[in-house]
């Protein structure tokens, strides 16, 4: 099955834009064993979530115990939900081969994350795998997205952002349909901008939660035309929820509430584009 | 010892500007175990190189084995010869500490290259080890290097390259001392617009040998005023310079060779600039 109908059967499933980012920390964690932790986690918020994405840097952090928490915790993930393998690789030619080749067949993840600095030909190992999703680093969250992202460059209509270029140039590079954009929730007139310039492209938003990113304003400016087309991540809000015992029914809980609310926020959009 | 001694001490001692790219590729390898091939190499080639580069991808797509394979990698180097963990890493905040822990502290590089796309505040916790070196990518050695990195960025004085602006911003990161720059073989003149813009930094040039980048034009536009600050990788030439049992005495030749001409353009730049 491709990636966009896993996602969209998922979605539907649960009612729900919402992934939970699986990025263990052991200094949050009540629990002395990372994948006992996660598959907390994921029994917790499964019935809450479109999809999950862990980061693999808290993954590598761990050092030799690293793939095989990683592993266990992929095998813990119920097969009809998605999971989003978020390395932000870019590499050249026979190197991405490699990390596509982990990723996509050693791993298993039915989607990655990618950045662009290296141009399409660095992409196109990713890309050619159609059934899987590949989501290239557009607007990113954090204050210093704006050191590179917002150059000005220079265009025969004029200057743009370098990440309104980037989402353009992810128009050409989606041969297979299978390209998705990074937009951080924190900065929602951008995120805005690359909706309105690839209007069907999924977009995934990391943001809201511990970064203050506001999800009415992510929902209002980047749903697409059908209602949908957004994978809202937040990791630590519902990780750590609790740091005691009952982190897993603090985990259930935070999801459910943060589903609750995008779906309202969704609905509440939907019916004032009817009005 | 900081980085760029070691680094520095290394070329001294084997006359030498050459770094080997620790990217083994099972297909290629006349040895069962990847780690007796690196171990191998590394033997024959240690009294010809500046530096070591594994590039993390080709471990990763070695899936359970592949950390075990490149610690013990990490373990045969010889202790006085710096190692460039090649990651090319870019990520936010808490992430990106992750990605410093495992690479710095778990792994224990010396030097690692990074992604510049998301900013000064996603390199900060390499930066902030000012006893390690931090590659930035700049320019690439890959044709599709030109689809971001040559875009025309408008500034107060015209418009110019965006990996000239990343370079310009390099210099602004550089709080610490210990930033390189990534600039391919493959594209002589925009190296040479790199060092001229950053006379001081290492430049860390992929592209020469399989890539097809020259060396003489390596030296002439690279060297920096004190007739080094390059370090220049090669992979496959050395790593399958035969595929047959020989394997590691014919890379050492070919690193030999190399080490050699390097040496001896160097030599020719050195003494074109004295007359």
């Amino acid at each position: 099955m491709r990636f966009s109908q896993k996602l969209e059967q998922a979605a539907r499933k649960n009612g729900s834009l919402l992934c939970v980012g699986l990025d263990p920390d052991p200094a949050f964690m009540p629990v002395d064993h990372v994948a006992d932790f996660n598959r907390a986690i994921i029994d917790a918020t499964a019935a809450f979530v479109c999809a999950y994405k862990p980061n693999l840097a808290f993954y590598e952090a761990l050092g030799e115990t690293g793939y095989s928490v990683l592993r266990e915790t992929l095998a813990a993930i119920p097969r009809d939900i998605p999971v989003i393998g978020d390395g932000k690789r870019g590499d050249i030619g026979n190197t991405a081969k490699a990390y596509a080749r982990a990723l996509f067949d050693d791993l298993g993840f039915d989607a990655v994350t990618v950045n662009p600095y290296l141009g399409g030909d660095s992409l196109e190992p990713f890309l050619e795998r159609d059934d899987r999703g590949v989501f290239i680093l557009c607007r990113t969250s954090n204050p210093g997205a704006r050191d590179l992202q917002d150059l000005p460059v220079a265009t025969d209509s004029g200057a743009r952002p370098l990440f309104e270029a980037v989402a353009e140039s992810a128009r050409r590079w989606n041969n297979h349909g299978n390209v998705g954009l990074v937009a951080g929730a924190t900065f929602p007139d951008e995120l805005g901008r690359i909706r309105s310039l690839c209007p069907e492209m999924t977009l995934l938003v990391p943001g809201v939660g511990a970064q203050g990113g506001d999800v009415a304003a992510v929902l209002k400016n980047g749903l697409d035309a059908s209602g949908g087309g957004l994978i809202i991540n937040v990791s630590r809000q519902v990780l750590y929820a609790s740091r005691g015992q009952d982190f897993a029914q603090a985990a259930a809980e935070a999801a459910r509430r943060l589903r609750d609310e995008i779906a309202g926020e969704q609905e509440r959009v939907l019916e004032g584009r009817v009005d």
